[in-house]
């Protein structure tokens, strides 16, 4: 089983994942992904934008705005209630989510609850807790000419107020806003979804987990609009083409995946159904992504705050009603981990006392698919033939690179962390008979074939 | 011409851009991309990221977080001088950006050179100015456990700038952050590029212009890291290659461009030469993107407010020096409005007295490729054929839709509205012979040919 540190080391050694400003000692809660690391989320963002949105002719692309209408907040809920349990020790002033402070605590744990567990606070080992407040997890900022000392003066109160916006703590709302616009250009058939990928932020307490429980993520969301009387099948639908995308498309393991029916105490008061689909990662089980039936609970908060109707008509039956949504999302940080963990493998090399690290990416996401190298870099001859393999295949699949350091063992191992497929390795006999030795990144096996061939 | 409203109009029409936030009322200066707008946008960003990265072997991608370390806009200089000049109205409290009351006035306007014009406030008329104050346009915010009350409170002062932070301004400076991750990871030969595609955000007192001046954008940017000595040749030719990609690969045409060489007075002190390729929008000619050598003023002041060396040794003299860089800057949505502007055309119908609007966009940027229709709707033999037609082209090309709506004649001025190069109609000679009839957008001739021969 693959350990997070590792991969965490091995996405900074080899480019995948950085700190997000490093170079500044961080910054909590974010990462960058360096050269290797947007090629497979590239690849990743797309094959799940083909999949869902370009092969199909049901499912239509929406790409809204970060910054919304603050009205968006209101009615989705969660000006009110986005909010995480916190709590400060008034002899230190650290600031905590209480309900990680302890086992058994959930996020609707009161302060009266809380003090009974006679906690110590982690930073300076009192206990001398304030009560707990909620802290909305929303990042706030003011949209239009405030200026630094508006803030704090009474008399810019009703500017200040009339200016606060927030970062999208969610995908899924860009899309329900748009909703109507869609309808009014399209009119497409039901059921039909809207499908968007973008950023997301939420203001965590304690950021960690690596890119698990990060403060800005990108998500890959769909609302999908049904007509109520065939919710049932329609969420049966969604969740069969999910597992066929999650195991034939991004190579993940049946055995590594749960699917669970959450109970309707768990679930949000809206939803019927809710199925949370589990990733066993290096550090335990974590929810992996989230189908949920959410009826017409977010265009009805629509219809009540903006005054207009969300209604649709069926062109067949003229049958008029608000519908409802299945709403399958999955954050983009998320499953990347969960990709990496699954292709992560250490092995030992056949014959030597020697481990090899091999990231076994599907060939669809791995960043390169061959990489091309001269057996020998004093060699003009072969160099100069390798440089005519590399620019063959380029210009044929695009993701080739060019490795032409250290020695041979020393490249594989390199291309074997970076998941790169395919080894073409250009020698003395390539210059005699055009062919070259192909070397598979998985079985380490070797074969000779003409470029042409592969 | 094209004439801006037409176009907005047309966008919206067609489900290319919406308001943001429309269904509240919209929100001053952020647009949501509809369905074709997507897929417009994701054909645009692509062809530049395989043009400038996937192609090329010495640009690598780079994706950073949208929320920094605030001590990166200390370093760019940001939070001392990204900022508009800002006017306040004593009557009505109106706040305006000074230097677009009048003409002739800058950005760098004092308030006794704006009390002696004489301005009235355009909304209550009076004449009562306070005094002119900058107006930092980085969109502020708090991250990590910072309260509503915090905010106002004077002993959560410290607390409050400890978690100060900034939505990005501009990409390029999440790329500098990684530049030397990079160096170690990967330690490429100079010159190499790092480019990066993504949001930024500018709080303009403002916004205006349809998509041109938003306050929320996506940029796309290269830092092309040269050895000094040569970088008036490196200069040159990422400005060939800029000419090439606009004319070649977006389809705008050389007399809509102009090339200014900003003159020194007017550029950033440190930047030797930059190049600002302006566009003829149709209310008057713009900014569409800049090329300015920034030598290193970028990297050293990330030095200083690091103490982190910069420095690069070139592998085969040995030399030792902090890179230059050239900068290549392009707004996402500039260049979408000038992809617009140049495709958009009204036209006379041959022998008709109506005029036909056509987006004459390049084949690789249009939303759809083909379109495939039956002739008459109510003819099942025909819809059976024309969706035959509509799989086999949909499994070879994926961009292709169905238009079964109103008559044939509609739906060519539909699809010459969203651009579709090609229209498929499978009409009673189909299902004799096989041969479809295929109508050019641009010409609106028709062929017959089988499907196959496309």
């Amino acid at each position: 089983m693959a350990n997070l540190e590792d991969i965490v080391s091995l996405c900074k050694r080899r480019g995948f994942i950085f700190p997000g400003s490093d170079v500044y000692g961080g910054f909590a809660g974010t990462w960058d992904f360096g050269p290797l690391g947007v090629m497979l989320k590239r690849n990743l963002m797309n094959l799940w934008w083909n999949f869902w949105v370009e092969k199909r002719d049901d499912i239509f692309g929406i790409d809204a705005a970060i910054l919304m209408n603050p009205k968006t907040w209101v009615a989705s809920g969660h000006t009110a209630t986005f909010a995480d349990p916190l709590v400060e020790c008034k002899e230190c002033h650290g600031r905590f989510r209480a309900d990680k402070l302890a086992d058994g605590l959930n996020e609707s744990v009161t302060t009266e609850g809380f003090l009974k567990l006679k906690i110590k606070c982690p930073t300076c080992g009192k206990e001398n807790w304030g009560p707990i407040r909620k802290f909305n997890m929303m990042f706030e900022t003011h949209v239009g000419a405030v200026l630094p000392d508006d803030l704090t003066s009474e008399s810019s109160k009703e500017l200040v107020e009339r200016s606060t916006a927030y970062l999208r703590p969610e995908t899924a709302q860009g899309i329900f806003t748009n909703y109507k616009n869609v309808v009014d250009a399209f009119y497409p058939d039901l059921p039909f979804g809207l499908a968007q990928q973008g950023k997301a932020f939420r203001n965590e307490i304690s950021p960690r987990d690596f890119i698990l429980r990060d403060r800005e993520c990108s998500q890959m969301e769909i609302e999908y609009f049904v007509n109520p009387k065939t919710w049932e099948s329609e969420f049966e639908k969604i969740l069969g083409e999910y597992r066929t995308f999650l195991t034939e498309k991004l190579g993940l393991k049946k055995s590594d995946l749960t699917e669970v029916e959450v109970p309707a105490a768990d679930r949000a008061h809206y939803s019927k159904r809710t199925v949370d689909i589990m990733y066993k990662y290096p550090n335990g089980e974590e929810e992996l992504m989230g189908i949920a039936y959410r009826t017409d609970f977010d265009l009805k908060n629509i219809e009540r705050e903006s005054g207009k109707s969300m209604e649709y008509r069926d062109k067949t039956s003229g049958e008029v009603f608000v519908p409802h949504v299945i709403e399958p999302s999955i954050g983009v940080e998320r499953v990347f981990l969960a990709i990496l963990a699954n292709a992560y493998s250490e092995e030992k090399v056949e014959g030597k006392n020697e481990t090899r690290t091999v990231l076994k990416l599907p060939e669809l996401l791995a960043p390169y698919k061959f990489c091309v190298s001269p057996l020998l870099k004093n060699k003009p001859e072969l160099v100069e033939k390798a440089r005519e393999v590399y620019e063959f295949l380029k210009e044929k699949y695009t993701f080739v690179t060019w490795d032409d350091s250290g020695n041979i063992g020393k490249r594989y191992r390199k291309q074997d962390e970076i998941g790169t497929p395919k080894c073409v390795v250009v020698d003395f006999d390539t210059l005699d008979d055009g062919t070259v030795t192909v070397r598979d990144r998985d079985s380490a096996a070797q074969i000779r074939i003409k470029p042409e061939e592969l």
